[in-house]
C-alpha cells in the first residue's frame, strides 16, 4: 500500500522541490491537479507584467517597437529548444487554432492533387472543427483515421492526446506520413513543456502548440509554430497581414511576405501576452526540459500505481514513454466527482463524458498532490459504491 | 500668431486636462505626439494588470475561466456605445487583421455571384494585403476604388485615413454601398475612441478597429469586431475554432457556431491583453466619447492653424467633421525630421514617403504638447530652409 509518507519521500528527493517556489501558490490548500488545462503563475511574470507595462509601454512609448517587434521570434527562439527545434524555427504569435488555421493551407498548398485532410475525430475539437471547415472550403475529404495515406495532403494529429495522455510514435509516424507523401501537422498542446520531444530527430516539418498549460504562460497566452526551416521559403499561408510582410514599414501595396518563419505573423503581435508567455517558458527552460520530463514521468507514475491499487479505472498507458504528464482516471459519474473534488480543494478537470484529467505540472505539482488528489478521488469513488 | 500662451490658456480651459493623471506619464518632458499608433498606459491598466495576474490567474486559476469566457464580450460591450453600436454587437478578439480576414471572408459569402472585393489601394497595407489574398485565393478580382459597385460583394474601407486624417462620409458611402448590393466593411481602427462614430446611424453592418491607439489598449491589443445584430443569424467565418463552438465544453466532433457574434471567436482569447483593453476602453468610455471628440478637434485645429501660420504643408481636412484626430504634415525629409524630432523629445511617426503624422489623443495630449510640436516642426523646417 503506498501511503502519504511514500510521497513525502518522493517530494524530499525532487530535484525540482524548489521550482515551486518560482510560482504563486496562494496558502490556501488547494491541491491544483489541472496544470495541464492552465499552468500556475511565475513571480516573474508579475514582475515582467509591470515592467513591460510602464518602462516599456508607458516609458518607451512607441519607441519600445524597437524590441518589440522581433518579440515572437524571440521567445519562439527560447521555445525551440524545449521542443528539438533550430532557432528561427519557431515563432510565437496568436492562438493555436489561427496557427492550425495557417498551417493546414500551407500544407495543402504544398500537395496539390492530394485533396483529403485526415484528422483523428477524437483528437480535441479545435483541430477537428478547422481541419473540416477548411476541407469543406476547399472541397476536400476530411477523412477519420491515418490507415490510408496515398491521398492525403495534411495529417493534423496530436501527440499527446488530451483525454488519455496517450503519445503517438512522433518519428515513426511522420516517417509513415512523408514517406506516403503527405505532410505530418502535429499539435503539441499536452505535450511543449512536460515529455521529451524531438521534432528533428523524428523529422517533423510542422507543428503548433499552445503555451498555456505546461509552459505557463497565462490564459489564453499566444501559441507557437513550428516550420522546419528547409521548408520555411516553401510555404504559402491565407492571412496576409503587415506582420508578415518582408519590408513592413514600407507600407508597400504588395504583400510580400518575410522568406522565413515570420510569414506566419499577422497582425500587431499582443505584447503583454508575450511577455507572459516569454516568462513562463524562459521557466520551463531554467528548470530543464529532462529533469521536467522525467518528474512528470515519475508524478503520473505514482497516479497510475494509487489508481491501481485504488481500483480506479484508467485509459492512459502504464509504459511511461507512452504517456504525457496527466492522466485520466473514468468514471460514470465524472461530472459530479470533479464538481465534489473541487468543493473539497482538489482540482481536477472534467473531460465529458466520463474522464477526471489529473494533471502533474512538474515544476508546481508535488507527490503529495498526486497522493492527495487519487486518494480523494478513490474515497468519493468508495463512497458512490456504498450509495448506490 | 499663436503664442504658447495662447495654447496654455485652451489647456487651462480644457475639461479633460484632469484626464491626464489617469496615466503613467514619466517625467521626461517628452513631447507625445504618437497617440494614434501607440496610446499611452492608464494607471489603472497597471494595477489590473497586477490583479488579474494574481487574484485571477494565480488564486482562481482554471475556476476563473467562469469570469474570462465572457470576457471578449464584455469588452466588447464596453466599447459599443463607443462606435454607437448595441450590446452583442461587438466582440474583442484576435486582431484587426484576423478579425478583417474573418469578416472579409463573411461578406462575400453573403454575396454569392459577384466576384469582386473593392479596396481603397492607399488604405492601410493589411487591409488592402488583407483583401488581395482573400480575391487571390477565391479567384475573386480585387478592385481599386469604389466608383463602380454594381459586381462587387465587399467594400473594404477605413472610415479615418491613416495617413490623412480624412474621414469618410459614413453614412452616404453606407448607403450607396449597400444601394449598390455590395456589403460595406470598415475598418474603425483611427476612429474608434477618437471621434463619434454613429455606426447604427449610418447603416453599418460589418466593421473592425483595432483597440491599441486611441482606446489606449496596450501594445497587440486584442481588436474588436462588430456585426449588426440583423447580421449575426447569417454570417459564416472560415476559421474555425473552439472558442466558436456553441456548446464548447461539450467536445462535439461536429462544428455548431453560436448563432451571435461569438461565432468569431477562435481559439482562447488572451486574457491578460484582454483586461488591458479593457480598462483602455473603460478609460475612453469615463470621460465620454462626446467630450474626447470635441477636444479631438481643438487639438488638430490649433495644430493646423499652427500649420498654416508656420507655412507647413498639410494634406488634413480643414472641417473638423472631416477628420479624425491625427494631422498629416507633408515634409520631403519627412524621415529625417522624425528623427531628428525624437532626438528633441517630440515623438511623432513617420508615414513614409514623405508624411510626419501628429496624433492628438484628447486624454493625454495638451494643447501645449501640439504647440511644443508644430512650433519644433516649423523651427526644424526653417532651418532646412536656411542650409538648403
Amino acid at each position: 500500500m503506498i501511503g502519504r509518507g511514500d510521497a513525502e519521500a518522493l517530494d524530499a528527493a525532487d530535484a525540482l522541490a524548489h521550482c515551486r517556489d518560482w510560482f504563486v501558490i496562494p496558502d490556501d490548500g488547494v491541491v491544483y491537479l489541472d496544470g495541464n488545462s492552465l499552468g500556475r503563475t511565475p513571480k516573474r511574470t508579475i514582475a515582467e507584467l509591470h515592467r513591460v507595462a510602464t518602462e516599456e509601454w508607458a516609458g518607451g512609448l512607441i519607441g519600445s517597437w524597437k524590441q518589440w517587434l522581433d518579440l515572437p521570434g524571440r521567445v519562439g527562439d527560447a521555445v525551440a529548444p524545449l521542443i528539438g527545434a533550430h532557432p528561427g524555427e519557431v515563432i510565437v504569435h496568436d492562438s493555436t487554432s489561427v496557427n492550425l488555421y495557417q498551417l493546414i493551407h500551407a500544407a495543402v498548398a504544398l500537395r496539390p492533387g492530394r485533396r483529403v485532410i485526415a484528422v483523428d475525430p477524437t483528437d480535441f475539437p479545435s483541430d477537428v472543427y478547422l481541419a473540416a471547415g477548411i476541407a469543406t472550403s476547399l472541397g476536400y475529404e476530411l477523412r477519420h483515421g491515418f490507415d490510408r495515406l496515398d491521398d492525403v495532403a495534411v495529417v493534423v494529429r496530436s501527440l499527446v492526446d488530451y483525454r488519455s495522455a496517450t503519445t503517438c510514435d512522433l518519428a515513426g509516424e511522420t516517417q509513415r506520413i512523408h514517406g506516403a507523401g503527405a505532410l505530418a501537422l502535429w499539435d503539441l498542446s499536452h505535450a511543449a513543456g512536460a515529455i521529451r520531444v524531438d521534432l528533428h530527430g523524428a523529422g517533423v516539418q510542422l507543428a503548433v502548440g499552445c503555451t498555456y498549460k505546461f509552459l505557463n504562460g497565462g490564459p489564453g497566452a499566444p501559441a507557437f509554430s513550428y516550420v522546419a526551416s528547409e521548408l520555411q521559403a516553401a510555404i504559402e499561408q491565407p492571412i496576409h497581414g503587415w506582420f508578415g510582410q518582408g519590408d513592413q514599414f514600407e507600407m508597400d501595396a504588395t504583400y510580400d511576405p518575410h522568406v522565413d518563419a515570420r510569414k506566419l505573423l499577422i497582425g500587431t503581435p499582443a505584447i503583454l501576452a508575450l511577455t507572459a508567455a516569454r516568462v513562463g517558458i524562459e521557466t520551463v527552460a531554467e528548470a530543464g526540459i529532462e529533469r521536467i520530463a522525467a518528474k512528470g514521468m515519475a508524478l503520473t507514475d505514482l497516479a497510475l500505481r494509487l489508481c491501481a491499487e485504488l481500483e480506479l479505472s484508467t485509459s492512459t498507458p502504464h509504459e511511461a514513454e507512452h504517456r504525457g504528464a496527466h492522466i485520466a482516471v473514468h468514471r460514470p459519474d465524472a461530472e459530479a466527482m470533479v464538481a465534489e473534488l473541487a468543493v473539497r480543494g482538489v482540482i481536477t478537470d472534467l473531460r465529458r463524458p466520463d474522464i477526471i484529467r489529473v494533471g502533474c505540472s512538474a515544476l508546481t505539482t508535488r507527490f503529495v498532490d498526486v497522493w492527495d488528489g487519487v486518494t480523494m478521488i478513490a474515497e468519493l469513488a468508495e463512497q458512490a459504491r456504498g450509495n448506490r
